[in-house]
């Protein structure tokens, strides 16, 4: 069953926000059998769009649609939608109460344009939006099925998980599609396709191999095409196990989940527990860690020291030696992951200061330079990285590099 | 002049990566007077990336293409793009040197697979890959330019800033395109667009109004297409000066910045620092403030305190207080932005401590309560939020309100 995915927005064409939905609706369309053909980003103009719509409807069978939905002059999704149906828009009572009932808990007055919010093309059943004012529409026409949301991520959100998916089974028949993700930290695509080239030619052909690299890592996916679940799933099974077998270290898990994610996993079904010392990477690495939900299990917190009065007063970190060696420096990582081990309390500690730069590089420290401490109570590694020059890619690298100097540690522990 | 961008990988269209390239390609483009009129992903078929190559050059002068450049099977852009051209494959001996610099550089053994990624298409002019293997293509063909690039991210922007953007300047006649953001907090966007009705209807027809609303804050953006930068600058600015006028202090800055990086602007305009005690937001907030290259004049760091013994250890929050009010109260909150003052020594700080969820929640204290406390050497902000029950939204909102309320610190004390 082949989807196709239209936003509609002036916003995404010229750069101003970053099209996130698309891949989360791709990912809940995955899990049920529907894969996603083409996403399109089409601006603002009717005529763009009424043309983005027939072109999808000739590829695929059920036509997304967010965007566009507002109350203001720039929003003319419906407008268009009622064109390409070649029908008029009328009031629809449901979706009229349900505006007036946000309205009413915030105690604002209802406008002009937010009551018009409630009109829908005549020809749709409405898609309840408990977050907000615009409704979802879901088309069947001509043997395919359009659906508009909201662009709103959590709106769409709402809609897709509460409504649009469950109808969406209930009302087609759907194809199995199985993915099966290998996370690898540590070596590059290159290599790993190398090194696995006959299982990848033994592939039948309805089970492909993608490689995803991204920063450090190397996310191997097999997709499984068919009809039968119970004699697609071992078949990608047993792919999946042989290469795990062959990649050998560079294994981090069997799953489609982040690295971090994959360590707090082995982190808490041991009862350990992790703190950090960020300098250079500036919360980005707790970020990581508490964005998962449960991450308290694991991770106590711990300094974000941009300053060195913050490395001195929340580590411990001797003045003299950042005097005598420097922020950047082994001395004083090593300081940094103790001080955090001893005054957090913590099974584990990371480490990170560096240059994350455009400036602030000298000869000896180039912007890049990154030192990377990570210690248990018996064991610690440091290690210098130099990056290299572009600040966001030095404070990812230096997260996921001393995530992979956790793993390891975690990994010679288990062993 | 209108662009399209279709990039290629099964990845995006099964969303196991977001494409933030075309955002960024998109925001290069606008600059120079390129507007993007559609964005395209496409799977790894080659008959879905013909179809697509052929609908974008029926509605553009230039096509980008990123992605499906890497050496494994997957990737089958440049042997479509052979195809769509009717030409051969041919190594090209700069390409093949970028290759061997790079693998004797890291030491490794050139494999037939990397040699593979110096053959490109005959008619095609290279754009050298400083930072990886795959090189990209410039094709001019029947009036429209294609080109071609990795979808990695930092090896597609360098082509992009170094090569790319100057060779269209030099090779085409841009027209001018002038965006003119206004960033406002605390209001909403049917409000906004009541309030600037008249204003919105004198605009001419080629000045355009959107509204871009992201958690808490909206975004105006005007955009003015036409010929005579100096004829279309000062109407733009003009429109911009009225709307600002209007809408008072919801106002935060006229610029297409991030709202962390007005206030840091603010800040370090008045030599002020800040620091931070997170709890429930885990690192988001510091993370928000040192992505910025310059954050360190005004950010000194802080506490990521997710364990009430860090609250204690690193801001000497009393254990009595947690005991007795709990970790997210006002009592708590308002000790932890004092502890972070005191112990931080910055002019303003920002305490946060809430329950972001799905779990944790109590009857009285549901996933969603958020403390939040902003304080300076002389006033302080205290408040309550009641957030809804996504983890991801309620970290981000109450980092968005946290900012909010340093801002209003700031303008109080500025007027």
């Amino acid at each position: 069953m082949l989807a196709e995915i239209i936003t509609i927005g002036d916003e995404i064409l010229i750069g101003q926000i970053v099209d996130t939905n698309s891949a989360w609706m791709a990912t809940q369309l995955n899990h049920i059998g529907v894969r996603v053909k083409q996403i399109s980003s089409v601006s603002d103009d009717s005529e763009h769009i009424l043309q983005a719509l027939a072109e999808a409807a000739g590829r695929a069978k059920i036509v997304f649609i967010t965007g566009g939905l507002g109350p203001t002059k720039d929003d003319i999704t419906k407008k268009t939608l009622a064109t390409y149906f070649n029908v008029g828009l009328v009031e629809n009572q449901e979706a009229l109460e349900n505006v007036e009932r946000i309205f009413a808990k915030y105690n604002r007055p209802l406008l002009e344009v937010n009551r018009l919010q409630a009109q829908v093309p005549a020809n749709c059943d409405i898609i309840l939006n408990k977050n907000g004012t615009a409704p979802g529409m879901w088309f069947n026409h001509n043997g395919i099925i359009y659906i508009s949301m909201p662009g709103v991520p959590f709106e769409m959100k709402y809609m897709m998980e509460e409504q649009v998916i469950p109808k969406i089974k209930a009302t087609l028949k759907l194809p199995v599609i199985i993915h099966k993700t290998i996370l690898t930290v540590g070596e590059g695509e290159s290599f790993l396709a190398e090194h696995i080239a006959d299982i990848e030619n033994d592939l039948p052909p309805y089970i492909k191999l993608a490689y995803l690299p991204k920063l450090g890592q190397v996310r191997l996916r097999l997709s499984g095409f068919g009809e039968d679940e119970a004699l697609l799933l071992p078949q990608v099974e047993q792919f999946a196990a042989r290469i795990i077998e062959r990649i050998g270290n560079v294994f981090v898990v069997a799953e489609d989940i982040e690295l971090e994610k994959a360590i707090m996993n082995k982190m808490e079904a041991a009862d350990l527990t992790v703190s950090v010392a960020e300098s250079c990477t500036g919360g980005y690495l707790s970020h990581l860690f508490t964005q998962h939900p449960g991450s308290s299990k694991v991770f106590l917190g711990g300094g974000v020291v941009y300053a060195n009065t913050l490395k001195e007063h929340i580590l411990g970190v001797k003045p003299q030696t950042i005097k005598s060696f420097g922020a950047v420096s082994e001395q004083c990582v090593k300081e940094m992951v103790q001080g955090a081990i001893k005054n957090f309390k913590s099974d584990f500690a990371i480490a990170i200061t560096g240059i994350a730069g455009p400036d602030g590089g000298t000869p000896d420290k180039p912007v890049g330079t990154v030192w990377i401490a990570v210690a248990g109570s018996e064991k610690m590694l440091i290690k210098k990285y130099t990056f290299g020059n572009k600040r966001q890619q030095n404070i990812e690298r230096s997260a996921v590099m001393a995530l992979s100097m956790l793993n390891t540690l975690l990994t010679d522990i288990a062993n």
